[in-house]
């Protein structure tokens, strides 16, 4: 990538000598790994890495990193290559991390509803393991994540609007810093107010802090009771408007989610579903103690008040399991609707109160445009998806979805929003930041220069590369080994 | 004090005349109005700054900071004193900002449920503004704290177990740095992946890193149902266990607070009470939709199945506010016991599952001293507080109740658990960081270090004043003024 002056500045030979030296087979050149490492599910660019490490434990993160910081390789960590912005792509070159191996869940404290995992653990291997005590770790992004991956991009999914994000689910971590060294972060107490909260501060630092070797996560009970729903609404408005009313009452909400007809579209062709192409709210509630009779009755009235069309209670967990994978499905499902389209998803998170404006007048903009690009939405939090279907190859496709992207970016950050509710920077929302932080993108910066001051640990990620003081990649000699 | 060794290398009298250049009556070295702010609630001895200012503005505070860099001298911000662990003791000297001017209620958004305050706004005027339109701010700790402060310290409270601390309610801050530039984190979204989460990190930095200004906060709604009751046990164990169940099963538990005879002994001397004088379990429950009557019913079980000796249920509001009034007044009536003692508070928090030990334990170290230490906790969180009432002239109390807290921390540290809950390190607490953080204090030290090079602000706080490369504090030429 142009942009990346400063790739190709390091010895990879050196290192890879050493690092063959030390791990064997687990580390490979072979183009193929390379090339499978070098890219998401996002539709930037893939850039492969020099070489690839399949790590097996902590130890073997810290030397590799050493090795690396010593001849001034960057070092990227891989989960499972499900983000949506590029994070894992190694666009300066380097040693790309692949921690899917170490994914054993190390404890779990049932009393104190806590567990500690490897990185490379991801959420439906922890549910699993979790199933027969009765609990649950809700952070839900749609994709088999792992769970290092989601702290370092701070995800969160259907299910935060009841049960939060990794922000408020991960309460202790370790991270390998860029010199190697090892932190232990947070603990498993339910608060505390010892020090600066540098759990919070890995937590969505996508990589470029440190890698993230261990989690301490906090756990839920599996609800008693489930209601689960789908409502029809005739406009867009209308639909968010009935959430944002649903928010403010206090039921137990624990998904509210939006699609729009297109993203609906795309869904039941790849499900052979036979909703209503409209506007459409899925909806559940969960509770511990309290049947949800009540609150079915309420919600039925809520809607009919809200003017809603058609209303479909799911009235087992078969059809609540239906529901929530055409919902989970909308990422796969989209680019259907035009074949060899790439999705350039946007991500924005508002304000509940700017909801609707927010989607309306983007829906307006959009339609301006020759662009297709179908909607779904977290819109309990405020934050919904544009798929923006483009074909990679054309640069005014591209030029085109980039501009819609900045006007939206721009009306939520106006709106007192985010350019990023669940899936990070990247590369695909480096330039937003700026707009979005203003002087407190030197802070981070300033944080990034301290901790990783050779910028070595995932270079041109969320920062542009401009010149920022980094020191220069050469080899150094003061690396215990 | 004799470890605060780079005190007074700085020239106050060059940024006096500059201070009161700009800022006329606002800024005084009056003695009294100095010793007025060289202090909190806490046992540490009393170190006056220099010079004080009453700021208005964020710009007042931004421009006494960029004189303060000038000159190098230690700023220190300072709200309603009521911290614990000498937070705002200028034991470096040093200008201390007095924002308790700075108190306006800036924004409320019913519909998104935030509010923008400034930082000298305290809960109760926020909670008087808010109460006619059925919001409330909970974080509780008891002292009518300013917002700032509380945000600076990390606070929680008795409400802590259902609504979280400062870390999950702060959403966004306005913070002069050290300078003088202001940052503006966070936002008003749900959620974000956007960068390093900057909140989180000034959230608990005790002004170590910057002085808040003004803070977004998450509000809730005024529950439509309370239930509120006083339970009495034989001994320790039984009622801890018995907080420990409720909290596995998922009713709406609002507060859990713990009293042991010692504090229901100074509380009923000094509300005029006639509670039994033996271990005590203050507990409320909050529901937005469904009515408590079913959870009064099954409360009621459970005590009874956990062995209660006695159950109060208040009946009304008038009763819920005089057992609340009564645990809030312990800090005051605590030095009843033993008059003219101070009180050295502990504030470790452990995970649920090892909280009966780490009281019974201590509870068993403790009589092994001749000290007199009151227990009071947020157990619902695992935080406990040992009042211990030293006479702060004699050393040799001070050096046992060193010990016995000592122990104290060790075991909450061993247990998974933090130095502190709530009140934050400040001076008191420093020694412990190493013990519970390891390399994440260094880090945490070069976190500081990036962001406040010169060790300007509140210096001397939760780091030790060990050597740890800060550059010299001498005058400046280049700050813009």
């Amino acid at each position: 990538m142009s942009d990346d002056i400063r790739s190709r500045t390091f010895d990879f030979k050196s290192a890879g000598g050493a690092l063959e030296a030390r791990f064997a087979s687990k580390f490979t050149i072979a183009p193929g790994v390379r090339d499978h490492h070098g890219h998401d599910e996002g539709w930037h660019a893939p850039a492969r890495p020099d070489g690839v490490l399949f790590a097996a434990t902590t130890e073997d993160v810290v030397d590799a990193v050493r090795i690396c910081a010593r001849f001034g390789v960057p070092v990227i960590a891989y989960g499972t290559g499900s983000a949506m912005e590029g994070s894992v792509n190694a666009v300066q070159g380097g040693l790309t991390i692949d921690l899917s191996g170490m994914n054993a869940v190390v404890a779990v404290n049932a009393t104190d509803m806590d567990c500690t995992v490897e990185a490379g653990c991801t959420r439906s291997m922890l549910n699993s393991f979790l199933r027969d005590i009765g609990l649950n770790f809700p952070v839900d992004p749609g994709a088999d994540a792992t769970l290092g991956g989601m702290a370092a991009t701070r995800a969160s999914g259907t299910m935060t609007v009841k049960y939060g994000s990794m922000r408020d689910n991960v309460i202790g971590l370790e991270v390998v810093l860029a010199d190697g060294t090892v932190v232990r972060t947070g603990g498993r107490a339910r608060k505390s107010s010892s020090g600066y909260d540098l759990t919070k501060l890995f937590v969505g630092s996508e990589g470029t802090l440190g890698i993230i070797t261990q989690l301490t996560l906090r756990l839920h009970p599996i609800p008693e009771h489930v209601l689960a729903l789908r409502a029809v609404f005739e406009n867009t408005g209308a639909a968010v408007d009935f959430v944002v009313l649903l928010m403010q009452m206090g039921y137990p909400v624990a998904r509210a989610e939006f699609m729009d007809e297109r993203a609906l579209e795309a869904v039941c062709k790849y499900e052979k579903l036979e909703y209503e192409l409209r506007p459409t709210i899925f909806l559940e509630f969960h509770s511990s103690v309290t049947p949800l009779e009540d609150t079915r009755q309420a919600i039925q009235e809520l809607l009919e008040h809200c003017g809603v069309d058609a209303v479909h209670f799911a009235e087992d967990a078969e059809q609540r399991a239906e529901i929530w994978k055409a919902r989970h499905n909308a990422a796969h499902a989209e680019p259907l609707l035009r074949p060899g389209a790439k999705a350039m998803v946007t991500d924005v998170c508002v304000p509940l109160s700017r909801l609707a404006d927010c989607i309306t007048e983007t829906q307006r903009d959009l339609a301006e445009t020759g662009l297709c690009a179908p909607i779904v939405g977290h819109i309990g939090d405020g934050n919904f998806h544009l798929a923006i279907l483009i074909d990679p190859e054309s640069q005014s496709e591209i030029e085109e979805a980039e501009r819609l992207h900045a006007k939206l970016v721009d009306r939520a950050v106006g709106f007192g929003g985010t350019v990023s509710g669940e899936h990070g920077i990247g590369l695909g929302k480096r330039q937003y930041l700026e707009g979005e932080h203003g002087s407190g993108l030197t802070v981070m910066k300033t944080i990034k220069r301290a901790l990783d001051p050779r910028d070595i640990m995932n270079p041109g990620k969320i920062f542009l590369p401009a010149p920022i003081g980094f020191e220069d990649r050469g080899p150094i000699d003061d690396t215990p080994e």
